[in-house]
């Protein structure tokens, strides 16, 4: 028998996420039935979602089951397979969960995706050409609607979907401005990712301030807006919508800690005709195969970079979840587990 | 020369308006000039809207200007006419404003439209038939996007807008609920209109209460809101909402006078994958016709009713109005001149 390590929820969050609510545990991989695959997983993807499903709330997902293994993406390789489907080696995409090793029913359809790795690196698959992608793609596209000339404001836009939206906005000829936590996070957006403009909202704490720096990395207004962790953020832009503004609501990061926090001006979505979406990428499959087509040519030319935050050890997950939540993150967070 | 009453805007409200902010003034008729006609206004209408131009703020429209007349709907009949199409007694919608005649160059295409009082009375031109019903016709059809089985929610429901949302989703096939202030528009709304329920706001003022309310109207959730008022209500409402539910945003009244009205928990257009529109119905005359044709033959055929509350004299309007934004009349306010 093959050791498998996991790391469960076993409490849940009555305000802040801490380290007190994950346990690290020890089981066994089970033996494989006909059409099963043993997957021994490489990278596992921590994203800011899995906030929410630690609540037991009415949400878009079913809540986190307490005392199981933490759900989440995974890329690895086949370890064993009794499946003609799959051969030892194979390098597959999945939702493995918090743990080394996962038992996968091959025949089920969507549960794991064989994956090419001669151009695109395996744990891009787990951001840019993988959900964070995809979500990028979905919002900025088929919510935002773009087109040359308009600008686009993308906020968290260091990471694994604020980087894809503002370079994907690029490539359609739009102004692109982020808005990032830190010097250091803007300058990456601006020198290495391309965007025209990144507002570092730490050093604007003032909600008029943030609002001035953004009239001014907008000049001419924002056309479309992908908001990824509201409060005072999203009360920023959305003072800055130009009319007929489109909004893809993708996070409310800001928020998933404790009480929710209020949007300010909501009478300037009437006064602007604004029209705000929310959205989940994982309902809308149908767009996957043109999204991830575009998204693996841009990775695999260089047209799309992508920065990850690489933790070591199965172990290191739950730290590395929470300093997701605190934006201590710099790019796509994995962790690196062989 | 004839004389002519008018109502200026003459001073800005700094927060609630008040009957100081109007003046009345006496002008005189201008000689009619080759292609103009003279109309004698029957009926002002009175709409919420004019409220938000009294500030003057960045807004959809320019704001009302200082010392000149008060614009708005009206509806007449042509009294003198040096213009080809148009022959005295000839009745007419128009933008006359708070005045009792308006001197209209009868070229300028949009400016008034003739209108058939066979089976339509005059007034209703300014209501079902009017802008308030377009309004509620397009909010309803182009952005709420009704089906048969589905909840339709719409707020301020004995008003102008609200009353005929409800009249034309219950013609679709929907379960149509109001939300009112008092118990006289509700037994209204559920008995003359015909909604399956109305909530009234003012019984349940603490939030909690409010949202109980509602859940007992909505057993189903909500599928589709029709937002007139803002504020506690579209809290409510939003609480409610279905997933894939779809808002159209068409009046925050309660946040007309002073501070913007904060939207407590905006999470939930993300968790519900909501969609919400802001418009206005000016910016969509193509759909008037079409809107127009069937809240026409629904007034005519008895299926669409409406309620007017008539102010009698132009020196009444600016109480009148001022009645409006607290909710004081009943169905369709407009002032009756002849």
């Amino acid at each position: 028998m093959t050791t498998n390590q996991q790391i469960h929820l076993v409490l849940r969050p009555t305000a802040e996420a801490m380290a007190e609510h994950f346990k690290l545990i020890e089981a066994q991989v089970p033996e494989l039935k006909d059409g099963q695959v043993l997957v021994r997983h490489h990278f596992l993807s921590l994203d800011p979602y899995m906030r929410g499903r630690m609540n037991d709330a009415k949400s878009y997902a079913a809540p986190q089951p307490l005392n199981a293994v933490m759900q989440g993406g995974t890329v690895g390789e086949i370890a064993a397979s009794k499946s003609a489907g799959y051969a030892v080696g194979d390098k597959v995409v999945g939702f493995g969960g918090w743990q080394q090793f996962s038992v996968v029913d091959a025949n089920t359809p969507g549960l794991l995706r064989k994956v090419d790795t001669t151009h695109v690196p395996l744990s891009a698959y787990l951001g840019a050409v993988g959900m964070p992608g995809v979500t990028a793609w979905y919002g900025l596209t088929q919510i935002c609607k773009p087109s040359p000339g308009k600008t686009i404001v993308v906020s968290a836009a260091s990471g694994a979907v604020g980087s894809a939206v503002g370079q994907l906005a690029k490539a359609r000829g739009c102004r692109a401005v982020g808005i990032a936590g830190g010097a250091e996070k803007c300058d990456y957006v601006v020198d290495e990712l391309g965007f025209d403009a990144c507002i570092d909202y730490k050093a604007h704490k003032d909600p008029k301030a943030l609002y001035e720096a953004l009239k001014e990395a907008t000049p001419d207004g924002v056309d479309g807006h992908f908001e990824n962790v509201g409060g005072a953020v999203f009360d920023a832009v959305l003072a800055r919508m130009n009319a007929f503004g489109r909004i893809a609501l993708c996070g409310m990061i800001s928020g998933y800690d404790g009480e929710p926090i209020p949007l300010k001006q909501p009478q300037l979505i009437l006064t602007n005709r604004l029209m705000i979406e929310g959205f989940i990428v994982s309902e809308h499959m149908q767009f996957w195969p043109e999204a991830l087509k575009e998204l693996g040519t841009m990775v695999a030319t260089g047209k799309l970079k992508y920065r990850e935050s690489v933790a070591q050890g199965l172990a290191a997950a739950p730290e590395a979840f929470l300093g997701l939540l605190k934006g201590r993150n710099f790019g796509k967070q994995v962790v690196k587990l062989v």
